[in-house]
């Protein structure tokens, strides 16, 4: 009996979906909404959170900011670092929490430390923190799990609020953690003044249009359906980016892995020819991020040089691009977005590739197996 | 005629071995001693290397080192992150120089940067410096080719003096560069008084014996000939490491890529956890680099975290090492050193085992697939 009722608790809990994921990922239009209202606030020209407002200082001022994180959350410390770097022009590492505690980091005075975790209880990541803190470090938690370990530890920190996350491969809490770091950046950058007001103001209303456009994306899964329905029996994939669709790649592919079981990589599109190249033959489907952004041109000749090796190109692109698509062999779109948005939205149809494979090879996408939900061990 | 004639020489530069990789792999011995000789001076207590002498207040006062590089090369500022911040306590920065390029990165006064390089021509390496040194960077320049663009572009370098390297696949030239940043980090961690008198005798005398260490792992390769048989027709393979011996898996990875196209992917062998263990089952093999460094006993963990999900286990271990074989599938050992100086000699077995898998598989091993052996193309 008792089973039974969980199980029924269980399917009340999906409010409909099939699965956790799937309904956690359509739920990200509302929870980045969640994770913005309030803080974000472009008709003042404000962004209010309070663990950046208290401590601006010595967020502004840092010589460095070193980012801890493992897994999904080290690809949104990637995003973080290439966002932080632009906007406020403070050099920013991004460290595997558990390499960065064991090889006696360098920590100076001055250096601030993020840390991204869903769950807040990553015992890699909060095992690394302890020991920064007490090396007298400033650590910023960006955690989803109010009162979790990390987020107690903290100096300062900011939640994600995307809500409880089920499925055990992280989809809502990775937009919510690009939203929080997206907001920072912009919020250390204007106070910094290393971003002009016009840029400012445009960045938050570009962000503010994030849930309506993930809504978008969400409208109409059917290709995406398609395209996982052909590709399901792929060996191998590849998932390549440049610039901020890079940590896009990473985390699609990483997605991929977890709920299909199949080995797909991520790569920087431009290291394909240092080395990663000779795996490209007709039965290798690459998935390109290749949304409009500065780094556009290039990533189209490096969808030429897969395609003159007969790899199979699915790619992401922006809505109304006309050169990419001719090109790729299948096409998901995402709307328009400046750079600096975008993975909030390239990552969208990624997440919904892997749940579709996943789905389509009779996987167990909620509990894919090895895994744990939050890992508390090291 | 002319045909033929190529072939021959072909034939004698090859010095008796089937193929240049497998002649470059054999003459790492001498192309380290030949990296080392003149400037490791453990009797008399001295590194001398010119480029550093001649520039060792901007080394050993740089607020943050920046090193750039692809493919193999970045594999070595890797390792260089490790060796440098741990012995001379400078924050390190590796990027992939397409990368670097593109994303306007933070370049303050006082900053470093390293470049690596094997042929001096790389490309996205070459055009990355070009806008880092408009910016006023130090550029110093680790390259194997003599008087190539990298070469000329730095403000001071240090050759590798590994001799051309023909095959595609990077052998000596990266256990080259590997030498020439270990005595680097030595030298400047030194001046600096970051590691006491003590150490860096240690760790001299410690390199001045990989040679020979080399010849030891060289001398017979008939279990590596075997393991390569056993698992040449895998589909996938991990790679597995943790601190210095993280970026050596990285590398190990590359190299079957490049040369069996096995789709092989290299990963701190914590982060496993984090999601990748999801692709263990019985059919996978995962290389742990486990040699015996301060990361023992924690990768003697990750190892039975695989073994418990039935993965083939193949460790590259420490002489005499009495835990890891008793529970890996298979071993292939290398002799004891220092963490500081393992990759050196633990990134030999690999470059072993790429080769004879793809022999095994009837492939072209100097030139593989797609592959240029200098990318002199963005």
């Amino acid at each position: 009996f008792i089973t039974k009722l969980d199980l029924e608790l269980a399917a009340i809990e999906k409010g409909g979906y099939e699965h956790f994921m799937l309904k956690e990922i359509h739920e990200q239009p509302d929870t980045i909404f969640d994770c913005l209202r309030g803080r974000l606030l472009p008709q003042s020209g404000q962004i209010i959170m309070s663990g950046v407002d208290n401590h601006i200082d010595a967020l502004k001022n840092a010589q460095r900011i070193i980012i801890v994180a493992c897994g999904t959350s080290w690809h949104a410390g990637l995003v973080a670092e290439y966002q932080i770097e632009e906007l406020c022009r403070i050099p920013v590492e991004v460290e595997y929490a558990s390499e960065f505690r064991y090889r006696n980091p360098v920590i100076n005075e001055g250096d601030v430390i993020i840390a991204i975790s869903q769950s807040g209880e990553t015992a890699d990541t909060l095992v690394a923190l302890e020991s920064a803190k007490e090396k007298g470090a400033f650590i910023f938690g960006v955690v989803n799990a109010v009162g979790s370990s990390i987020a107690r530890l903290s100096n300062a920190g900011a939640y994600t609020h995307a809500g409880p996350e089920i499925g055990v491969a992280s989809t809502k809490a990775f937009t919510g953690q690009l939203a929080v770091l997206t907001m920072m950046a912009l919020k250390i950058g204007y106070a910094k003044g290393t971003i002009s007001e016009a840029r400012y103001m445009q960045l938050m209303h570009e962000l503010q249009a994030v849930p309506e456009k993930v809504k978008e994306i969400l409208a109409d899964t059917s290709v995406i359906q398609n395209i996982a329905a052909k590709y399901k029996d792929a060996h191998d994939f590849l998932f390549l980016g440049r610039g901020y669709n890079f940590p896009v790649a990473l985390e699609g592919a990483l997605k991929l892995k977890e709920i299909s079981y199949i080995h797909a990589e991520g790569y920087p599109a431009a290291e394909m020819k240092h080395g990663p190249i000779a795996l490209v033959d007709d039965q290798l489907p690459v998935v390109f991020v290749a949304t409009k952004d500065s780094y556009y041109e290039k990533i189209v000749s490096n969808v030429q040089e897969i395609k003159a090796r007969k790899g199979k190109v699915i790619a992401v692109a922006t809505a109304a691009d006309d050169v990419i698509p001719g090109m790729a062999d299948d096409v998901m779109f995402v709307p328009d977005a400046d750079e600096v948005i975008a993975p909030l939205l390239s990552t969208i149809p990624l997440q919904l590739l892997s749940y579709y494979v996943g789905l389509a090879k009779g996987l167990d996408v909620d509990k894919p197996r090895n895994l744990a939900k939050s890992v508390t061990v090291e």
